[in-house]
Order: structure tokens, then sequence, then C-alpha cells
């Protein structure tokens, strides 16, 4: 284990944050390195180039008549700010309290590295693998995975797939092993309100025209009604409605209850979707959340100013059968409509990703619940996720292979914000399960 | 005047920006620097501490049975952020174009260094001086003029005045001198959101909780109905309205009419107050303005998260009869009873100041409009100020004499602003009218 510590701490190391350009050579060097681990253990790695980040391949000697398993994961991780909320700086890794604390360790690379430490070991006791693998990592996912759709379309011929797995989903509590079968899309903008051509003093102009900070405040309330339903025209259209097996299984699994949510998140109150429990609203309602926003002076004090622009970034959670680009067209009708007077507005569009829905009884299914149970000693749970991996939609329509989503981030893994972490149990466990893996698929051939 | 600039830009490079504690020694250092100029041209100059930043009092020799007047002005500037908007840096000011270009070239520094050089060429020229000159200068008008209020309490015998002159407003345009009769006031106050005790990943946790984000979007919005009017209930209620002499004076002035505002803000239309003028919405009618807000990434690119705060900074700027502690309740109630559900809310009450409004036609004001007229080889014009100086109000109410407001900046001075500028012309007309002001004032006794 602590070689498989060393190996992980210096994989975390990297800081790849896909969408800063000026991190562009640390998310290169973090998929050298992964290339270079993943030589080293006994696969064919290589990576290639894209118009982005490259794209990692790496194989056994594939032979006829085996199943044909992909493993994807990512390699990028988010940005670190507000960096002064970390306990730790989120690149120099550390083992406290049974978890490894630093950007990417739940996110992908702590989920990511327990398949390729389970690969190792299984190929340091058994010599081969019992299926032909293929990983693919990417370095965009945390941007949209831009690149490595076009990449998929041209290289499908060298990623044959019966079946594909992905660590990049949650567990719902400690110890109660978890089986995803859906996600939420997801798309993005951002929106641009200009006004004066420069800051102006609000006494000596304030009155006479438009406040572009008010503006954007006035187009972000207008998103919801008060009771958190969204007012976009035909935003619910294509929702597809629950299930009634898993509303009753949802109601019974732990981790996001209404006490689940409040004790993790530590917001005040429960809010969302009337009508809705709280798994609900996350794993099979939409969402139109800002992101960041905004405009004028910000520092410590006060300053009299009339800015003269302000923003506000967007993303919008989907769920089958809502379609992104007729989502963000909804959402542009809606802004057009709602634009205030006295100001300019530009609407940018961001990335974006279908939802995701699949069987978790299938004969794949079963063989992840089974290991699943095995790796962890407990029944398996089926939930869908909240967060979105759009490319597992995609790889399915380009490679026609359905995605086994074998999460292991818990809700206080703290992904995407200060002090994101990984139980150690979840990456021991993760090592095992993906060994286990192997076996319970090869039988089914 | 190459020795009078000089004396300027020695006192421009002082970053004396008083919001910020870091720079409270560069404010001082300016008021030490400002104090022995004083002391230099024959005044009696004095810095007195107080809880803030120091005042600066300086005075000739006072003798019975001539006229008191006191001059006030500030030495402190407002911040300088966006600092990447100026073209050239804010404290290495420069004569260039005809205009002064830096942080404190109009507001206040220009207009005070044009009074303490008339002084200074009277002096050189006459000896003494007509009038008992005082001259108040103060480090805190950018952020309230907190501690000058209880220094004037305290220091009411030592600060004698029958007038008080102010140049810290505006001119309506190139060559026209006005004459300023009243103020709008002021009042501040600062609305921080809290929710989840982190930021949240808004895939995993969006939808069943409140976003801080979208919260005080909602209360920004709640400010105004969308034509423009201020939606706070009982807002306007004491609002004196305009008369007819000022509407139709203001009609003809230029300046503040609507292409006026379009040239000097570059805003893409003026929008306001139905039913008013862009100068009786600018000079006679309260705001409601968001000078700042924030909350979540604001970085490049995407960033999917649920932010776990934002905030808002607000001022209002009010007229005659608004009293700034009844608009502040009020303002509360009204976010109390909007705030959103699923967060916290806290209001921060900031620094206020009464509006301000005089008879322009007082035997002073008489008096000021001809010193204006010689200096400036025009008519003057007589307007109110959008802008607040609260401590004029509290000068009347303390000291017991009305303010004569002589403003030298010209609308696209860009005061609080990047690139704030004073046109030279203004500068060398503001020490002539300064010399001029105290023989009218003195032949009045």
């Amino acid at each position: 284990m602590n070689k498989h510590l060393e190996d992980f701490f210096e994989f975390l190391r990297f800081p790849s944050v896909s969408t800063a350009s000026e991190h562009a050579g640390d998310v290169r060097a973090c998929g050298e390195w992964l290339e270079n681990k993943l030589n080293t253990i006994g696969l064919e790695a290589e990576l290639h180039e894209t118009l982005g980040h490259p794209v990692l391949v790496a194989k056994n000697q594939h032979k006829e008549g085996k199943l044909n398993l992909l493993i994807y994961g990512h390699y990028d991780v988010q940005p670190v700010d507000p960096v002064e909320l970390w306990d730790t700086p989120p690149f120099e890794p550390v083992l406290k309290d049974g978890r490894i604390w630093g950007r990417g360790s739940t996110d992908n690379k702590g989920q990511l590295m327990a398949h390729v430490l389970g690969i190792q070991e299984y190929i340091e006791k058994n010599g081969e693998l019992p299926v032909n693998l293929t990983f693919l990592f990417e370095g965009e996912e945390e941007i949209g995975s831009k690149h490595l759709v076009p990449f998929l379309e041209t290289h499908k011929d060298m990623l044959p797939c019966d079946i594909i797995a992905v660590s990049d989903t949650g567990m719902v509590s400690r110890g109660t092993p978890t089986l995803g079968y859906g996600l939420r899309g997801i798309c993005c903008c951002e929106v641009k309100v200009t006004g004066p051509s420069g800051d102006l003093h609000s006494g000596v102009f304030g009155g006479a025209v438009a406040n572009p900070a008010t503006a954007v405040a006035q187009m972000i309330a207008s998103l919801h009604k008060l009771d958190g339903t969204i007012a976009v025209e035909g935003f619910y259209d294509d929702v597809a409605p629950l299930e009634q097996w898993e509303r009753e299984m949802w109601a019974s699994i732990p981790g996001a209850a209404d006490q689940d949510v409040l004790d993790t998140t530590g917001s005040p109150e429960v809010f969302g979707e009337p009508g809705y429990s709280s798994s609900e609203r996350l794993w099979a309602r939409p969402t139109a959340e800002v992101n960041g926003m905004a405009g004028g002076y910000q520092g410590e004090g006060s300053k009299t100013v009339l800015p003269a622009e302000a923003m506000a970034k967007f993303s919008f959670r989907l769920v089958p059968d809502q379609k992104p680009e007729d989502i963000l067209e909804k959402v542009k009708a809606h802004f057009e409509k709602h634009t205030p007077v006295g100001v300019k507005v530009e609407i940018e569009i961001g990335h974006s990703g279908k939802p995701y829905y699949s069987d978790p009884n299938s004969e794949y299914g079963k063989a992840a619940q089974r290991a699943l149970e095995k790796a962890f000693g407990a029944e398996p749970v089926m939930i869908r996720e909240g967060g979105s991996i759009p490319i597992i939609q995609d790889m399915k329509e380009i490679l026609g292979a359905d995605s086994l989503m074998l999460g292991l981030a818990l809700p206080d893994c703290q992904i995407h914000a200060p002090n994101e972490n990984f139980y150690l149990e979840n990456f021991e466990g993760g090592i095992k399960m993906s060994q286990l893996l192997l076996d319970e698929l090869a039988a089914l051939k």
C-alpha cells in the first residue's frame, strides 16, 4: 500500500487544471506521467494528441474470444479557488484522518488510480488479464470532453468494448456500495451585460442610466419562481417522470435524504422544486444554477460606483429526455425576453452533455453488483447521479456500449470545492473491486 | 504655473485611499505634506488626530470685524480598481491633452489645491487676506466623514464661519461656471447571503439546497420595478417635489440633457424613473444602486460550483426631505420581507449622510456668482448635484453656515473611475476664482 500511495501522491501533485490555459503544460506532464506508469505495469500505453489536452489509451494484449472491457477516467482536475479556504495546499497531498486530501483526490485521480493499481495487482498475481482491457483516460472532462468526442469517432476501431466501467460517481454513504445507472446532463452559458463605457460615480450618474449589475441580477432572478420552480418557458416539457420503483428504492437509501443533505452541505435548510424529495431533486429533476456572478466593487469597505459591466455564469442540469441544444435555445429566448432596458447583453454558450440512463439489472449490471458486494461486503444500492459525465452518453452512441458507474466518492469528499479528499478505505476497496470486476465480467463469456 | 503643477503632482502621488486599511500610512503622509505646504505659504496649519485619519486645520491671522470664510476639502481618494483599465498609473500623474490624469486629480486634490494656490497667490500679491480664512481638510470624505462630525462638535470654537466654500462638485460643461445649491444624501448597506458551509458541486448538490448567488440576485432584483421605479415600500414618501423654476432652468442647461448623459457615460440609452428628465433624475430624484456584487467562480472558463456565499453592496442617493435612518429602516424591512428561502442573510449598515439644499440667491450666493462670472468669463448656472457631500449638511447643523458649491469637475473627469482627470483650464480658473471670491465676500462686510 505504501508504494501505491507514493504513486497516487505523485499523480496528485500535478496541477492539471484543464480550464486554465496557464496550466496546459501541467495537464500534459500529468498525462505523460500516467502513460509511463501504465507502460511500467505491463500495458501498452500511448498519449494521443488532440486539439486540446491529450488522450491516453492503454491496453493489454487483446485476444479473440475475450470480453472487451473499456475503463474510462480523467486526469484533469477542477480549479482550486477560493484557495484560501484549503486547510492544506491543494497540490501537496497528505494522508490525514483516514483520507487523502488534495485537488483531484476523488475527482477523478483517486478513482482512476484504484483501477490502475487493481490492474497492476491482477497482472502481478496472474501474469495476464481475463479480458481485453482498454484504458481510456482524458484530460478535458472538467471542461466538457470537447476533443474526446471527435477522438472516439476517429479511433473507435482501436477502442473495442462490450461494456464500459467508470468510477467517477458517488457511494451514497460509507460502506454502501453503489451502482449508478443514470446521470444528469448539463448545458452552460455565460451572460455578460455592459452599460456605460467605464465605471461611473453612482452619485453623479446614478438614476439616469441603467446599472449592469442590477440588470444581471434581474436576469438571474427571472430564472426561478420563488418556490424554486424554473420559470423558463418549456423547460420541463421533455422531462421523463420518475418510475415508481425508483421513488421507493431511493426513499430507503441513506445518503440523499433531507438530513443527509443538511449534514453534508451545511445548508440551513433543504430547498428545491415542490413535490419532490431531496434524492429525487438531485437525481431525477433538472436545475438552473448560477455558478458565478460579478459586477462592480468587491473589496473592503464601500466604493460608490455604478459598474460598467457585470456577468453571470450559469449551468443547467438536465434529465432524460431533455436535450441540451433545446434547453439552451429556450434559455436564450428567455433571456432575450427578460433583457432589461438600457444595457447590452451578450450570451456565450458553453459546454453541454446529454443526460444518461441505462438498465441496472442487465447481465453486466448484475456482474457489477456482485463485484461491488464482494469488494465492500454489503449489498449494493442502485441510484442515479446528480452530476454529469456527458462522455458516457457519447460513448454509448459512438462505441455502442453502456457504462457501469462504480462510484467511490463519498458525500463529504468535497469534489470541485476546497479540501477535496478521498477515503483511504474506498481507495483500497476500489483496488479490490476493479480486480473482482474482471473475473465477474470474464465469466459472462 | 510650473511650480504650481509641481506642487499638485507631489500631492497626487500619495495613494491616500481612505477605505483601504493598508493605505492608512499614505493618507497620513499626504495630510502631513499638505500641513507643511500650508505652513510654507504663511498660514498656521495643524494636523489634528481623530479615531480615523487626521483632520487638517489652517488659518491666517484672524481679525475682529472681518468676514469668516471656511474652505472645506478632502485629501483622501477613492480606490483605483479595476487598475488594469487605467491608461497611466493612477498615482503617477501626467499632464496630457490639457488635462492632469491621476486618482484624485479632480476629486478632490485638484479642486482643493486650486484654493490653496489661490490663497498663496493672494498672500504673495497683497501680503494678507481680506477675510478670516480657515481651511478645513479631512482624510475621510470617501468613507463618509465619520470622524469629522465629532471633530466639528468638539472644535467648533476654532472654526468660525459666516459662509463656507467647497469645490467638490461639477461644472455642467466646459466654460459654464456653476453654482451648486443642493446635494443628494446617501445611505449604504451590504447584504451577505450564506448557504452551504462550503462551495458545492452544482451537479451533486444542485436542486436540493438554495443557491446564495441566486438569492442575492433575487434581493437585488426586488429593489426595482422593471420601469426603473424603486419598489421599497414608502421609499418616495418624503421626497420634496421639484420646483417649477428648477425644472425650467435645468431644461436649458447644457451638461445633463439626455444626449450629454449618453456622450459622457457611453451608455447605450438613458434609463430611469418615468416622468423625469435626465437632469431631474440626477439632481432631484433618489436612487437605489448596486455598487458591487459577487458570488462563486469568476475566473476564466467555467466551474460548476454552487457557491457557499454571495454578497451585494448597495448605496441609496437621497433627496430632500428623505432621512437616511428612515430609508435604511425601510430597505431593511424590504430585504427581510424579500429574503429567499433556504439561506441566511446578514445586512450590514454602512455610512450615510443627509441631502442638502440652500438658497442660491442669498447675498453669499450672489457674491459667489460674481466671482464665478469674473473667473470664467460667462454667466453661471445654478444646479443641484447628484453626488453626496454629507458633511455639508453636518457643517450647516454644527457650524451654522451654508456652503457655496463652486464646482470645478467636468462631466468627463471620471471621478471614482479609472482615468480620473482634471482640466488644466479649470485648475487655472479655480486659482483665479478663489482669489476673486475673497474680494467679493470681503466686500459684503
